[in-house]
């Protein structure tokens, strides 16, 4: 992440902070704190917000709460001690960051409650903020949840036009097979339930019912469940996870998780 | 944004879309169209997501509507003519650039459309995603806003804490002139009436009136309206923001902008 | 690899081919050849010596037998037209690459065909020279191979550490499952026969079976066969990979494929 | 190195080790080392497998023998000790490069061995691996042997496309004289006798004998030693090199050190 | 500036110091000084030198004068102790960058007395050397000047081209009143009275007097003095600078600051 | 170049030309021409300048004169034609590099000229500019100038603390000399005539003669014309260097060409 918190920090700083240059002497100490003004589950605070004043100062020193701490409003979520003039350079980053990412931690925490304590698992997508994949994939384990693919390289994901293309779900996977690492589980969207039959007669590994309704769902566990992993996937929201997660699917994934969650309120004062 | 952009597909791709390269062939030509599920305003459309495709395979050839365009559900957006494999591969990424952009472009419209026709304009803060700053405040001002400050050295923004460490007002006005450009404004953050009189003695540029009560924002316009330009910020919303704007300032700035934005509804599908 | 090539030439160039340029004016057009001096599987000459000539010059044009082509003594493999400067600077890169993928390729080749018509896949390993993974691994599939996992995060690999440290090998694996995407299958490398009944146990995807001698390994894949997918791995070489194959194991995993393959004998010439 | 080293961790590592970070917490602390499988003389083992370690986690503390050294099976070469999940993710780059650097050191000094003691230096070529050309040369002056240029622009060397184009041998030499910086010598690429006497006339510093039967060379060294440095390239190797060297030529170049050295066996593991 | 120093490093030493290299051991210490050999303001020899050894070797400490130091022949600036490889591989480096800094600082400190205690700020331009703005606008400060914007994006000037393009300076400022931060000021290059009176009738921020005569600036001075920020542009010398500054300008951009300043003379021996 | 021209045009452009983009539309057509206000050698004109224009919009259309062109003012030097908006961004950069690049020629053609028709060369050295080493070197070139090494790996020059550091220069050759790629000649710095004749004694390739007085500079002459190059360094100026000519050394290098060149005077005008 050093190199992607670097560029960051040069598009907040541009070429220094010149009010702050202005003012405070290089040798100036002083210690910042974090406050919390929600109530939220943290991700990042301990691990994002001290590298990036790490990677603008070395020595400036952190002291935090963990990742997946249940915030309260008026908590000092971390302390940072260094010159003044890095930690109210490098502030609206690390809170740009923190507030983002316990966002997505916190409305992970919430699907999570839903659906607890069934043996079903809230992932995330690919509809991550460009450039904040890794991060944001962090914070939705920060919230109970777990990780669809990373990338386009790590996964197979067999879908409509792929379908299309091949003339069948069978042969679509034929040629997967050839190519992709064996390492890798093999997926198939499906749309109906006979695109679910023909993915059980050629052995995939994950099917995922996409955009069904809920008796569809039903009839698509009846047929598969054990056979392969079921996923459920779009048009997820807090009312109707839990629906969804009693049909005994074994995933649901989420795009919300990353491209809905709000920011936390946190500001940053000096003590 | 040429850098920015193979970075970000590089963070999708990985070393490859080993489904797509499984199935399609090289050579193997497409027409692929994005279409609106929602109504809003389009940002990136025209100039994020033709270049999204380019960096992947210059052949590539996209037409689409204007940014600024009012969509609504079923509308095409964008047609791209080239390799399937490459339409494919790049599609999730010109997908996530252009639902976040739109997104803040509808939500800034909203904001605007809810003062007009006074004569004050609604601006983003530094409250962008990390990366993202450019594009965000460029979506910013396709949404009919105006842009705040690009980071810390094009700006001049004195805070309480800037204030504390000089002991008033006037001293770090006096310190930062020497030191900054004579082609930046100064702007001071205010939170009392005493501070916004400092300010004139001192010959500000720009007043930023922090989360003042509304009575307080009437007597600082009464103040000072002429004299500098006065600018409203912190717990702006779509409820108070015609309030504010009908006291007479001249800026309001308006973080959720870019940090509670979310994403528009728009899809890929091949024609 | 556009950005990799870039680098490679930077290396292999310096500030300029001071012997080139000091000769040859820029305008002089020349065509040169790549011509065989060996027998060999090619690899590289497709799709990586073109992007070499590209990456110098965009107008050099190319023409090329395939990958996988059984290129004999006197084939000419590549013929390239444009700037004399610009095909003599790019040459020794363009030759180094296609001389290293096309020995790999030639490797696999042999390892594939002793193993031939047995149902099962050679499979490389990530012993393979630091920056050039990707192009490495495209060479073992021309060759007739197959991948194993490209890096530490598109597949689970649990060795001997990682057991000890859990205790036994279905609380590692218990620990993985919390973290890794499930879209990845699991892998244990296995030491002896109880560890492969412990695989079984927790339901493994695949089994490495490591460094086990012939009969162990007929009595793992008894146990196994049709429940996981069961990998050999260690010490595998032309002689006794046949031998190897025989026993009945889905995937042989052979590092010599890309850490011992030696380059193949390719010339340029102008013609 | 810095920045090749961390671009071939990330190559390794990809988004993280899921499987090493999901066994192991991030405090945990051990003992590594590398166990020489084979016998073979070390190169990088002092210099990079440390920085290797370093880069990935800078407070592991390695000791190690020197490069240069003479190693059995069973040798320690390295120890390592720090994070456990460091040591693990290092692993794989650091005994990749080592491998292949021992490997060329050892083949280099069987070279040297072949031509002691007489007054002759075995150097290398451009035939290296890309992107590892500096590490590649120091593991062949490790060995014993000498250094070829680096790159295109730190020496220049005339070929027979050069002196084609030219016309003849002096008129190349006079323009790269206008051009080239006063501190490289000229090297020409001879493939007979009337060019040696040609270099002659025009006082070039090193003459190549490419491809020559070793009549020839004799005939060359008679009439040009001491006149100019003599240098055979072409088809050496461990049985021609004695017979080569005992002509009198001061320079035999020899691109197998580089392109056709194996990797040593190397193995890691905690105490 | 941590990347353009390693970037420039690597311009200067390319694979290695050779010489170095061959001659001290790794281990060698040693000490040496910077000795100005001329009279001079110094400026690079507080912030830029130490970061240069620091890049090479973070071991090397070093101190310093200030600054802003006015340095006589024989003054030693600054003593350097660490491995003498890495003192001499720096040195080159280091000592471009402080000579060419100093002679910026040097050259600004002699405009700024000649207009001593004017009321009036000298200030530089974007006639930059490509790649060292910020370090060049940092000497100007050093020797007592001021800066003018750093680049296209944190200042507005509005050039004939501007002008007529759209066929007023007023029409010129509506349309990028629409585009700008209301954080920068505007400035508009006039060629005459005319423009000077247009530009008052649209609220200005600053007004740049190009290539005036004295007596048109005088009387420019007379219409708008306190009304904008008025700033003298163009041929301005040693010459001639005093007699611009008694118009009554505010400012004055002098291009020479940065293209013409000429290296200061310093030296670096072993103590 | 084109990291470097990218790098340079970020430097300058941030953002965005906001005044450039207030005002012109993206489609709008320009013609600009360089125009040379002075007389002096053009360096980078033909070279440099278009690939400026090429790096921002590849549309830009030049033509220009040669590089080495006599300038006159009012010569026109570069028509560029294409998008009036990438013109007038580009515009200061190409500025700026040419106007130094042509300064550099210019100075260098001087002092060509000054010892016109005697068989030396007039040569720079490593006081370049950070960052534009090549391109400078390229300028001397222009200017009838040659180059000495370009960085410390690609030319080896053995000075006074390498030469304390080893008791004798023998000794200093010596161990250069087991590890300089035999490619490289070896230059030492002499102080007195002693130095001069141990230079003899063992070979050296280029003796240089440091700030040595006029007669010494003769009698070294004497003793060691012929039988290695001779290259006079140290306080080389316009009014000296046609005596030092006249001793008959084969090379004189000059700091001035690089480090007090001033910059030539060109202005950017549309037609």
């Amino acid at each position: 992440m050093h190199g992607a918190i670097d560029h960051f920090l040069a598009e907040d700083i541009g070429h220094g902070d010149i009010t702050t240059e202005s003012i405070f002497a290089v040798d100036q100490e002083g210690k910042a704190v974090f406050v919390a003004k929600d109530t939220f589950v943290t991700a990042g605070i301990e691990t994002v917000a001290p590298l990036v004043f790490a990677r603008r100062n070395p020595v400036i020193v952190c002291e935090t709460v963990d990742d997946g701490h249940q915030a309260r409003p008026g908590d000092i979520l971390l302390t940072a001690t260094g010159p003044v003039r890095d930690l109210l350079t490098a502030e609206r980053l690390a809170l740009n960051l923190v507030q983002r990412l316990s966002g997505i931690a916190t409305l992970t925490s919430k699907f999570v409650a839903k659906v607890s304590p069934l043996p079903v698992k809230i992932v995330d997508t690919r509809k991550t903020t460009p450039g904040l994949r890794v991060l944001e994939k962090y914070a939705v384990r920060v919230g109970g949840g777990g990780n669809h693919r990373y990338n386009l390289a790590d996964g197979v994901l067999i879908k409509d036009n792929h379908i299309a293309a091949c003339g069948s779900i069978c042969e679509a996977v034929r040629r997967v097979r050839v190519r992709a690492p064996h390492t890798l589980k093999i997926e198939v969207e499906c749309e109906n339930l006979e695109q679910v039959k023909e993915c059980l007669s050629c052995g995939i590994d994950i099917i995922m019912l996409d955009n069904m309704e809920l008796p569809t769902i039903l009839e698509a566990v009846q047929l598969a469940k054990g056979k392969a992993l079921l996923e459920v996937s779009g048009g997820v929201n807090l009312h109707n996870v839990r629906e969804l997660a009693e049909t005994g699917v074994d995933l649901i994934s989420v795009g919300a998780l990353t491209h809905s969650a709000t920011a936390c309120d946190i500001s940053m004062r000096f003590q």
